[in-house]
């Protein structure tokens, strides 16, 4: 194989009570690439379209995340990459994450698949680190494993996968909005109340639990973070107002996708996911601000080959 | 049926990782209670062997807890009670709450079951609230549901049984120490850094996602408390020497049991188990404090007929 397309799916951290911890991988948003292998070596980006990022390989995504798999593989062979973005930077639903797993999945089918999941994941997560400047598995690791992740440690890295059950579906909200990182992280307090903490990860335990029983009562149960949606949803307009829809139009449950502004919820079924969608779209269309809105099964199995 | 004998046994509340949130329940630990229906109303405790309880119905665990379930139920009949002791008042593995749910248990099976456990379970808190103040579930829910169970919320109660794999085993030390729960709570931190929230709340999610899988690695990798322990563990002589001798005679993983003084660890099968257990003796044959050891399958039923 000299040449691979695929797709490199949206994804979602956070997840409500899961801060830092859990993430899923959406099915129909993404950004698709294009890997040439090159007799040279070294790694070239030679076409972005969607949007401006940068082609020098050391200040892109997806070219540190090349080098890191290639130098680990002590790989014969350069690479070419083309990006085509459909994923806009700064959603909060995975952008730079998107390009880096892509990046990294696309590679190890060039090499004749090497490395497993969690290593794929660690490249990825060097190539995220060019965007958000630590590196972390949050996004990285749902488009890698595909469904529902946990990443317990960072170092080691721990990722544990978790069952997605059959009739899930996101609904997401992009309002077009800057939230810089650094800002959604400075909000957060450094200490929190023990009883909070307990609370959150009784949810956190039987959110777990309740992907593992396909349980969507218990899902929607779970699906409430005390800890950071209350500091973080300061930055968003019309937080309440989007939540209060989606919850009365038959939600399981939401809240803030990775630090913002994307707004995520959960739904048992599509009809309800739509009608989700045209309830925030109702609250935003009064609103001067643009946004997005896509409706998503999970995606269970993460990136996707389009064709080698 | 007039009169039932159940086996009410001892449980580990917290978990490790789990503080206020999960427990387990033992197979071979436990007290025997009889009860009787009788035609007169109201509640008698009219026989406690093995330990030094009050006899007055108001002022005993199971008296509270016989007269919730039977006020509930607006039973034609009354009950004596017999309860015999095997669980040490005061040892941190749930000796009031076997008391509690054991009665709640009998007499759901003299009215014919009317009660599912969710409400069994609430009546068992109204008991152990006589011996611990507070209502709360983490040792009742545990008895009455059988295996390892997530109470997510007392008000209104919501009890998340979990699976539990079939080889593990647990080892507990009671040493025979008094730790009053009011200075095991008073030594905890009103609030805890986020950060450490964190970690605490991954290892919630993965040690559920292994409960759910058998992973017994995941287990291992997932008991670790960095919010209480470091507090409790002072409650309790010689608590690092006991950690480090299951730890390295090959357990998953333990911590304090409840609120102390009694120390649990997790192992995969019996030999293991039996292992730590050894071990254990050998860290406090050297003191002069008392203490028992039990080595348990974790059991999947919880309370037993005995007879009926």
């Amino acid at each position: 194989m000299n040449e691979i397309k695929i797709f490199s799916p949206a994804t979602v951290a956070n997840v409500s009570c899961g801060f830092d911890v859990l993430g899923f991988c959406l099915d129909n948003v993404g950004d698709e690439m294009v890997i040439k292998k090159t007799t040279e070596k070294g790694v070239k980006i030679t076409k972005i379209v969607g949007a401006n990022l940068p082609f020098e390989t050391q200040n892109n995504v997806a070219g540190v995340a090349a080098l890191a798999i290639l130098d680990a593989a002590n790989a014969d062979f350069g690479v070419e990459i083309e990006i085509y973005k459909n994923i806009k930077p700064g959603s909060g639903i995975g952008s730079s994450s998107a390009s880096a797993s892509g990046t990294v999945f696309a590679i190890n089918e060039l090499l004749g698949k090497p490395f497993n999941k969690q290593q794929l994941t660690l490249f990825g997560m060097k190539g995220e680190a060019v965007a958000s400047g630590t590196e972390h598995a949050d996004n990285v690791a749902p488009g890698i494993f595909g469904g529902f992740t946990l990443v317990k440690e960072t170092t080691p890295l721990k990722v544990v996968q978790l069952p997605t059950p059959s009739e899930l579906y996101a609904t997401i909200i992009h309002p077009q909005i800057e939230i810089k990182t650094s800002e959604a992280r400075a909000i957060l307090p450094k200490d929190i109340p023990l009883s909070k903490a307990v609370k959150q990860w009784a949810n956190v335990g039987s959110l777990v639990s309740a992907l593992h029983t396909s349980d969507y009562d218990l899902i929607a149960d779970s699906l409430n973070d005390l800890i950071v949606e209350p500091y973080r949803s300061q930055l968003i307009p019309h937080f309440d107002e989007v939540k209060a829809a989606m919850m009365n139009s038959g939600a399981l449950g939401g809240g803030i996708s990775g630090s913002g502004p994307s707004i995520f919820s959960l739904s048992k079924g599509k009809e309800t996911a739509d009608k989700v969608a045209d309830a925030i779209r109702e609250v935003y269309s009064k609103t001067d601000i643009e946004f997005d809105i896509h409706v998503s099964k999970i995606n269970a199995q993460g990136i996707k080959i389009v064709k080698n």
